[in-house]
């Protein structure tokens, strides 16, 4: 028999790779995600890591045709080509071998081409469900969002930190926080990576990170879970937030590229439609963009101190129509409804130098300038009315010296959602955790 | 003046570029690392997010006499070639303009090759610290290994997950875990992502996970800290725990080629002594080993259930002599210190297919073959006293099909701590969290 070494472990064919062995006499190994009989002649959809191989058996044995859904098999055969088959190519099997039967019928069935189950039973049984060729698309696309993110950050000179993740405190905007039992002291899981990614701004200039955040926020909604993985950017000797803004056009293109490049067959049997990412991705001033909706669509919010989910829309429409983008800045939010550290316009210091980001009219990024001087610091908390002892060591960075410097964070599955519409975050996350969900 | 445009924000030269532009006038920002005068002339050391520049001045003013160490500072000027200079260029400056100047003296000072301060102070004061040429090295590497190990494993075909990092039960092998309160519900940090990378074997067949781990040991040692960074890989498809060391060997060999081609000077720096990793990592038995420490040692250790770190450095010794390996791999711990997913030794079943990567004597990664079929688990957990309930999610993978498998985890940590002779774990930590440290 032919053998072919891809890796260690990799004495096989696999389904990415099999058209390059038309002709060749070999094994799959995988799942049997289907089973079809046409005309005596047996029909075996074979699931591996990387996609699905067809194989043909003229003379099905009794043990073949009762095989259950997903039990692991290896099949042997002589590949060829074959118009009607799936990329065009399929296995004449010979041998299957049973490596591992299952015995109980599925909890959803997964051989077809779209799940028929109900969301809590789609993440009750996400253990198999995710097993599905939609499901595990979305995954792929995310692990390639990871990479993208990283490849175009490290061309742009950063250094990847991890964080600590269990913190002494309850900090950053008051926001609701998981609390533990750290050796019999109360500590707390981070929300956010954001005070030490601007700490290590002053380590390394320029930092990302990959990492999960936690949230105690107790929504019941289609957007929110209570952990995301967030990739998060600081640098330092920014000019202010339009040079942080450039970075995330740049971040944005690598990613999307990246997706291209690696997930051709996910995007298509996502039917994703990717956006294209303008050299310049167009900007408009919040207080500019309450006026526009104030004009065009007679409603006054030009007193609100946020855009409300229709407000976006409506603006991410004008982009669209305006500039033909997929994506819109609101740059200059008021102070009011940002965080302590943000940096405040110097020229009108109730708006802030920060933005948001619309992607297809929802907010997709936020991100801005932060204060980096230590006394502006100590104005803002004082303003706040925050203490600064729980600061004391985030504080330390601002006296020994930071440049000015910003960022912005992307929650990866909020970015998945919105490219694929798939409705419910809970979609784009592997095991979600929300008020209610813990397992699997 | 000219620009270099090296990205967005990089109007400026920076460190590692500069050689690159002498002759050039051109401006170089970052941190006041050191100041000397010698014989009227002033030499300023200026670090920047990838290393040092020399900048020197005829007559330096005031103000720039005056400076702090850590001041923020642009200088701008010719670059130009001298051989006396450190990598033989130096900026001649005329012009310092300070962005953020620093009015306290530091804490611990940066300016000298080596920190002179103990331990806790180092620790207390890490949002500093960190800046220390010697400490950034450390997270530098870290960051390499980070990159090393993922593009090893995506060249062999693995897709990465984030797996979840709150979990219902504190499963795994009764270990301490920490526990939180999730909405009024008792659930704790998840100490491995274990059950999930076996579970999206199942999805992936190749999976690996890059993600912080949790556990509430309440050890107070120079190798342990209370969460730490794991590198986790899980494939399917084995044929036993040796296709696993195989895939232990390829992933050390490419986070080892990463650091040299990536970080040459951080090595240098710390004059680290980068291992040779063999074509095959030798092997000895559990059992031989403890029969070769009695025969050579003379101290019986063969009937203990593991191996002690005196024996650990002995096996060690051997691999160094016999195969001039810095590695050796002790395959075949008895089952009974192992967790209860790990698969036995078919023709021994007091045995596991399971090993422990020794690195320079040292353990320094567990791993091995799991069970993978349902009636294996529900005996083990049976034979460990553990009730099935907790472990419903996890078994539903093994109830619909899954392959040999195996995988195994390195701590970030500790390799840095192994590979550079550290002393304490906590060198390699960039914030680390023990038993009293949860600041910074």
């Amino acid at each position: 028999m032919e053998r072919v070494r891809l890796g260690v472990g990799m004495e096989r064919v696999i389904s990415s790779e099999i058209a390059l062995h038309v002709g060749e006499r070999a094994f799959v190994r995988g799942w049997l995600q289907a089973r079809r009989r046409l005309g005596g002649i047996t029909f075996l959809v074979v699931r591996d890591g990387w996609g699905t191989v067809q194989a043909v058996m003229e003379q099905a044995t009794e043990e073949v045709s009762a095989l259950l859904p997903e039990s692991v098999i290896e099949i042997e055969g002589v590949i060829r080509a074959e118009a009607q088959a799936p990329d065009g190519v399929e296995l004449a099997a010979e041998i299957v071998r049973v490596v591992t039967p299952v015995t109980e019928p599925l909890p959803v069935a997964l051989g077809k081409k779209e799940i028929k189950a109900a969301l809590p039973t789609i993440l009750d049984h996400a253990v198999v469900v995710n097993r599905h060729p939609s499901r595990r698309a979305v995954f792929k696309l995310e692990a390639a969002v990871m990479a993208g993110f990283r490849t175009t950050l490290n061309a742009q000179g950063f250094t990847e930190i991890q964080s600590p993740k269990i913190v002494a405190s309850a900090t950053e905007s008051g926001a609701n926080v998981f609390q533990l039992n750290y050796f019999g002291v109360p500590a707390y899981l981070a929300q956010s990576p954001q005070f030490y990614k601007q700490i290590m701004v002053g380590v390394f200039e320029r930092v990302y990170e990959v990492a999960p955040v936690f949230r105690a926020e107790p929504h019941d909604t289609t957007r929110h879970v209570n952990s995301y993985v967030s990739l998060d950017v600081e640098f330092g000797f920014i000019e202010n937030h339009f040079t942080v803004m450039k970075m995330v056009r740049e971040v944005l293109a690598g990613i999307f590229a990246t997706l291209t490049e690696r997930c051709a067959p996910e995007l298509a049997l996502l039917e994703a439609n990717l956006p294209t990412v303008p050299a310049t991705i167009p900007h408009i001033h919040f207080h500019e963009a309450q006026e526009w909706i104030y004009q065009t669509h007679g409603v006054d919010v030009r007193h609100e101190p946020d855009l409300s989910p229709q407000d976006e829309k409506w603006l991410g429409e004008m982009a669209q129509k305006k500039y033909g983008s997929d994506f819109l800045f609101v740059v200059g939010y008021p102070m009011v409804k940002r965080p302590f550290y943000t940096h405040p316009n110097p020229q009108n210091p109730t708006y802030s130098n920060s933005f948001d980001l619309l992607f297809r009219g929802t907010e997709l990024i936020t991100g801005g300038q932060r204060l980096h001087l230590y006394s502006d610091y100590q104005a803002a908390l004082q303003k706040a009315n925050l203490p600064e002892a729980p600061f004391e060591t985030y504080l330390e960075a601002f006296r020994y010296g930071m440049p000015p410097h910003g960022g912005f964070a992307i929650g990866l599955e909020r970015l998945l959602m919105q490219l694929l519409g798939l409705g419910n975050v809970r979609l784009a996350t592997l095991f979600p955790r929300d008020l209610t969900r813990l397992t699997p």
